[in-house]
């Protein structure tokens, strides 16, 4: 890969991003939540049945980037703080999107993994910004992105001076429309045998669909990322954002225990 | 999907599909062979090395559609010949290309399964012909084909009488440069929830790259699929194509390996 | 491009295909008429009408290449015969597709100009078929092809010794669904740079709407390419396929009306 | 095109950007100019020729969003200071990129058109701090992005009180590698119909290739495009970046000729 320089593998050592007492990058790291933070409740009671599922981080969005002005946008600072009682409540550190460089001094008051999401993987000024961060920083590839291109935006937060990157696959934008985007899984052994960083993956993003997040999830595993990132919520037929994608907390606990029982199997046959 | 009718899902029933002693549809199938039938020691050695590492099929082109016309074009009935030799040295049933309607018939002599490839996945008068014939067929996904489109094709073949229909995913054609074309996993759980017909995974066509096609075939049978078709060459430095994506026999050993591993795996936790 | 020999520009020497006493890369040629032969009163009604307002040669479909098994798939050979009276009544010179290698010796009775689909645009046994016979070929640009691809498919068919091949721009398949596929007019300009051969441009089937016919001819005509081919009907809300992309007769004439100012004044002006 | 209200087409009436005595919208405005400011003496020559050779604007960069962090990032406020004073010269106004949301304000001192990049285009928080400004805004269609998402994007620039957007196709990412992108010319007629803002088309960044834009410009004209931005530099071959796509200022002064000519005859002739 041209250009890089911190973010390609040398010698074989990989990084973990710790994050609390989760470690990025060594077992398999299940993040949970819902799409966006509406409310306490649907926020709280979602971190509970994630957390007791097995989910090692709670995701959820205060900052949403929508493609209409008009469609919910998120709560903002109130759905920061909701996200903070929730961790309170069950321990679970929090991934959220930061959307806008002047918001990554505060928002890392709440957040414990600042996320880009795909369709800011290129503004290099937050990029920058959160690479002069003490937080990790989740980056999601850009929809349109080439591995490439990914590993230059990571090598954009690590030239900043923040070393904890966790990159994530989330679909790529392809003319098949029976999935919303194209989940490149290829990209996992492409990443591990590029770079040290680790890499998880989002199914829920990449198919749009309920029914394929399982098989997906597992296929995930077995491809050897370091986690997935999955949409869970109380209630998905009511959720402002992404119902069609979104697990219940019972599908989510049984993809949970398939994907340890997968992982377990792979670390001791391998 | 739109007008489908023997091609889809109804009531459970899933399609086995028997190729000599070996069902596909049930178990994990995995066909390897070289790209190319280039000389009879080359076929039989690397047929031999695949039997004794746990192949189920072989796979070998006597017709090889290339972008040039000045590209090897395949050694044709010389080819199938050897192919023919092959199967009584190793009991492994044959696997090849077909390109033309005229050939359909006389090729069916020497293929236990008639491939449809990527190019010509939408050449109806081929699919009509191959749905008149006794054999079964491997229908690749062509690499600007829908999932939809894709079933569409099958059911050409199914309406000509013809019940035994393999899919192949071989990647489709994306922006991303690092894979030569974009491994669509998402098809595996797609398939199985549009339709009874079992699908395989070819990771060698999907990445062109030898480095990822362990990563990717775990994946496969991770999410599903019924098999995997790989390239492997006794010398796939010396290969006339595709050397680049062509296992050599103790790599393709190692794989098969880690693949029966896994399927046992899977289907036991189920 | 790698491995061209015969379709590559040399010395400035372009080729003109002569059918009938139209000249295809003299001038600008317009070839219109209906997706479908449906009856022989549809074919010659549209026959007639676009000779009046100025297309050269009459294009229509007695073979027609459906994603679904399920859909109208022509008339064939009553098809052929229809489009020879349209012949016998207009004058203008016949271009229909061919889809499979065992018709080409017998369409070629009926047809001035064989056209080679986009779903058939890598089959290669119909490439060397046509490249037999005495007919000019119209190739149309696959939909999920390189340019470098397309004119090694002009090449195959050149290498079998049949020098009138004229290429056909009628979209790639990309993410963007407001219009049915993506018009790539760069492809004008570049074939003109690698190749001597003339190129045409389909705006029907790029856009999949009526709209944006007029203004993507004109762009055709800006950007040098040699002609276009459009789809028009005298009952475009009954066509069996393409309705919602065929232009009526007086669409038509103002498109030609048009098309002839800007191509006489580019002629002109250069 | 759903949730669309201000950017809509209704009743016929367009939207004309106002840019100094520039009219964008009415006529055809051309934008010319290096990629990137690096010196004084470049940029004033770089200006000076183009508006000999007939541009309307002048463009260039001082922020350069680059793939990678090593790449050269363009002169900041000392190149805002250098467009100041090619405007002072020329008295051509600057279009010129802003790339966070932090910049917009003073940015404004200097720019009379603030550019939105294809990598920006959903950077909402951007889109919103442009649209509470008072300079008019050149958004780039993001190189993933349909006709509808980008012109939701122009809704978001709209809905903060901005009404003077100028929107512009600069091609899309697809398989195609002969051009660096493939240009959307049917964006230019998707947008008249359903949109009153003006749309220009940008050929350098679109094709990548000096020899392809001069007919593709003249396409754009054809098209219906409101204007052209295009690169040009008084020395391309030693510019800091994109040399293989800048026009030197005869090449460039030969399609200002041509394209003056095209759209005085499709002004007359309609």
């Amino acid at each position: 890969m041209t250009n890089l320089r911190l973010a390609t593998l040398q010698g074989g050592n990989r990084t973990i991003v710790p994050v609390d007492s989760v470690k990025i990058g060594e077992g398999f790291t299940v993040i949970a939540g819902p799409c966006t933070v509406e409310s306490e409740r649907q926020t709280i009671e979602t971190a509970i049945a994630v957390r007791i599922a097995g989910a090692h981080a709670l995701r959820g969005g205060a900052f949403k980037p929508r493609s209409s002005p008009y469609a919910f946008q998120g709560l903002g600072l109130k759905g920061l703080r909701i996200l903070q009682k929730a961790k309170i409540e069950t321990g679970l550190p929090i991934v959220t999107e930061v959307v806008d460089s002047r918001d990554v001094f505060w928002v890392s008051e709440y957040a414990d993994v600042l996320q880009i999401g795909a369709r800011n993987m290129q503004n290099f000024s937050l990029l920058k910004e959160v690479g002069r961060s003490q937080r990790p920083v989740l980056l999601k590839r850009g929809m349109n992105s080439t591995i490439e291109e990914w590993l230059n935006c990571a090598e954009y937060i690590l030239n900043e001076g923040n070393p904890h990157v966790i990159l994530c696959e989330r679909g790529i934008r392809t003319f098949e429309k029976y999935t919303r985007n194209t989940l490149d899984l290829s990209s996992v052994p492409a990443i591990k045998e590029l770079s040290h960083l680790p890499i998880i993956v989002d199914p829920s993003h990449a198919t749009g669909r309920v029914s394929l997040i399982p098989s997906l999830s597992l296929a995930a595993v077995a491809a050897g990322a370091d986690g997935v990132i999955v949409e869970v919520d109380i209630n998905p037929q009511e959720a402002l954002c992404d119902g069609e994608q979104t697990l219940t907390p019972s599908q989510f606990a049984d993809i949970v225990r398939k994907i340890n029982g997968l992982h377990q199997f792979m670390a001791v046959s391998q």
